[in-house]
């Protein structure tokens, strides 16, 4: 069922150990996007696979890469990683994994003297997280030129330095990236694969180690929806003369939340959240109707189609209770982000070596986003695997078994072998 | 139909500009309790009443007296008014009209020589708003001897001034009324009868100058409930897994909606308000699960046994929800105020006389509180009439039409008339 035996689960555990050393702040870990934590991260892989006898550099956008040659270095490169840094104080495994993965597959490799056809390249990522530059993929839009010169000039939220200061420091060739310049192209690359912890409860419910990501959902956001009715006395107002942005708001929530089901049953993939709710402070009072709430509104899918819909369906919802209620409902601008399709051929061929190695797995989509999307938007043959992990990501309390990370290494490790060739 | 010619239309209508222009605010008018708005409408009152050969003297809370002696003054004496305080920058109707309609009752029946077999008084009481010592109905309590040492040291929520010191200043006997003794008792009392504006829409909406109150509304207030469920990665948890704060408190303010429909087609009298709701600020994000909301519940009812059932019905419909949804709700204090029945007698007979003069009127519940509710649950037969009036009341813009006013002030005197036989 595994590559992997006891000296490899041995070097796996120390780099987790070593990482988290460089890390660790008051609460949690702290890998600040081109920053220290993220740059001794790097310094770890790096020496690790020194060590193991393979290739080590940095490319224009200081991201790490470690690389076992292939036969014909003319061929596309294979790739694995994910990214170095975390948010701040949060977990050790949150993007770690998939690096510490990667290398494990390429060591191993190296040791058994596999020499594939093509390049297989470990990339560990700089700068995946908004929270430090509100940015996300930094290192992998990087990678194939697409940082905008604006994207260089965010500042840290923390210590207001720029995002162009932040990657010089660390080596990258800013000219270049404000130029728009690709460190490589999508063509010059055969696939990317790579494996994260999952950020949701879904294998830890159905008891399952890994699971393998069809796509990376899109989403569209209305930052703030504000239903208008009609303030009043709650005494003094009686049900069909009321206006209540309240009841209104109520009712269209439960309304989309019927709807969210109908969807699911006809098998579309979606998740709905209403994140943020409130009356107004300066007016509302336990004896008033309230004359107006805002609330957020996001809807994520796998499908473009299925985010329309809903956007559709949240319109006519608006549409229906106004008329009853009497009240209005009032949009700002709709936020979308797109959905990334994974590579069909990727899942079929992890599915298939998944149930090989008797590795219990199910597909999923990825509700949260990664550089894989970035990988996959290019056109870059993309897949991700996920590792069963407690207690969400972005927290200190992380908690991803290590027994799960060498069923998801070890069938990272097959796929690559297979991939290679 | 109206008793009033066009000598006391304008006798009226100077009354109400002599209020406004003695509490004219920078918005609106402001009649502060036991304040210095609130004397100058009590000194108008009197001097109009004085002119007119009514007696006039305060009593030992500082209300306003105006008396019509009767045959014989060992009666029970029959009582009218309402309050002569406002909320800070509210409008000129608000209490003032049913002290002016008792006022023309008064002045009328002297001017037609009428000498009824009871003395017919007109209370114009103070201290009925509590946005000035967050104490209502101040002026009837202490009429009968209900206000309590503590409501004697409330605060005014703008100066700091006690209640016991601004009464004191405005007359009182804070001796008298710290020790409960009361200036009235009930049985010296054979009736109150109340008029004032709808600070609701139900007129309006149904064309009508004027009500007869049946009864004024309890309530069941929770100031907070607090739903708990479990906050997550927005994108990453799927619906079966999870425990959305917003979704199950929307579910339940949608259920108890329905309840309510379900209550007024039984024929019961109900009215529910949320008036206050919130995600949590300091963890709320578009892109998280909300992990907790908070929200009020007001319940208003002529009926005790309705409120009752809106309550079991709350917690049941809560306990539903939280096993379904794996949430919890969280219940602070239970706050309740009971109802006050109206005199069914004083009803039939106001039903009558509107018939007979060809007024148009329904019959109401309250469901704001008024002095009539402490004069109701001491035992005095009480009854109300409101006079139709737009744009709700506490605020600038209530607008009564002065013929509205003339149908209800008619109604009272025609029935102030009949019960002081």
């Amino acid at each position: 069922m595994t590559a992997f035996d006891a000296h490899d689960r041995a070097l796996a555990e120390q780099l987790f150990a070593d990482l988290q050393a460089a890390s660790v702040d008051t609460v949690g870990i702290t890998r600040e996007s081109y920053g220290p934590g993220e740059t001794a991260a790097a310094r770890i892989i790096a020496d690790c696979a020194r060590r193991h006898g393979l290739e080590v550099s940095y490319d224009a956008a200081a991201n790490l890469t470690v690389t076992l040659p292939g036969r014909d270095a003319g061929l596309p490169f294979l790739a694995c990683g994910s990214h170095l840094d975390s948010v701040p104080q949060g977990g050790n495994y949150d993007g770690a994994a998939g690096i510490i993965a990667g290398l494990m597959a390429l060591i191993r490799f190296r040791r058994d003297g596999l020499t594939p056809a093509r390049p297989v390249k470990l990339l560990a990522l700089r700068g995946e997280e908004s929270a430090w530059f509100g940015k996300a993929y930094t290192g992998s839009r990087a990678l194939f030129g697409r940082l905008l010169p604006a994207d260089l000039q965010a500042q840290n939220a923390f210590s207001g330095r720029t995002l162009g200061e932040a990657m010089a420091a660390c080596g990258a060739d800013i000219e270049q990236l404000a130029a728009g310049e690709p460190v490589v192209t999508a063509n010059q690359m055969s696939g990317w694969l790579e494996l994260h912890i999952e950020q949701g409860p879904i294998l830890v419910a159905e008891e399952l180690p890994v699971a393998i990501v069809t796509g990376i959902r899109g989403n569209i956001r209305h930052r703030n929806i504000a239903c208008i009715g009609e303030a009043g006395h709650s005494g003094a107002v009686p049900r069909n003369l009321r206006h209540d942005a309240l009841f209104a708001t109520a009712e269209l929530i439960t309304r989309m939340d019927a709807c969210w089901k109908e969807m699911l049953d006809r098998g579309e993939d979606l998740v709905l959240t209403a994140g943020v709710i409130g009356t107004l402070p300066e007016e509302h009072a336990i004896s008033r109707i309230p004359g107006q709430v805002g609330f957020s509104f996001e809807a994520r899918s796998q499908h473009q189609a299925t985010l329309q819909r809903v956007h559709d369906r949240l319109q006519e919802e608006c549409k229906a209770i106004a008329a009853q209620r009497g009240v209005r409902f009032e949009f700002d601008a709709l936020l979308k982000s797109s959905p990334a399709e994974l590579s069909r051929d990727w899942v079929d061929s992890l599915e298939r070596i998944a149930a090989d190695m008797k590795i219990p797995a199910r597909t999923m989509a990825s509700g949260a986003g990664h550089d894989a999307a970035v990988f996959a938007n290019m056109g870059v043959p993309s897949a991700m695997i996920f590792v069963r992990n407690q207690n969400g990501s972005h927290n200190p309390h992380e908690a991803m078994d290590m027994e799960d990370f060498f069923a998801g290494a070890s069938l990272l490790h097959a796929a690559l072998a297979q991939a290679a060739q």
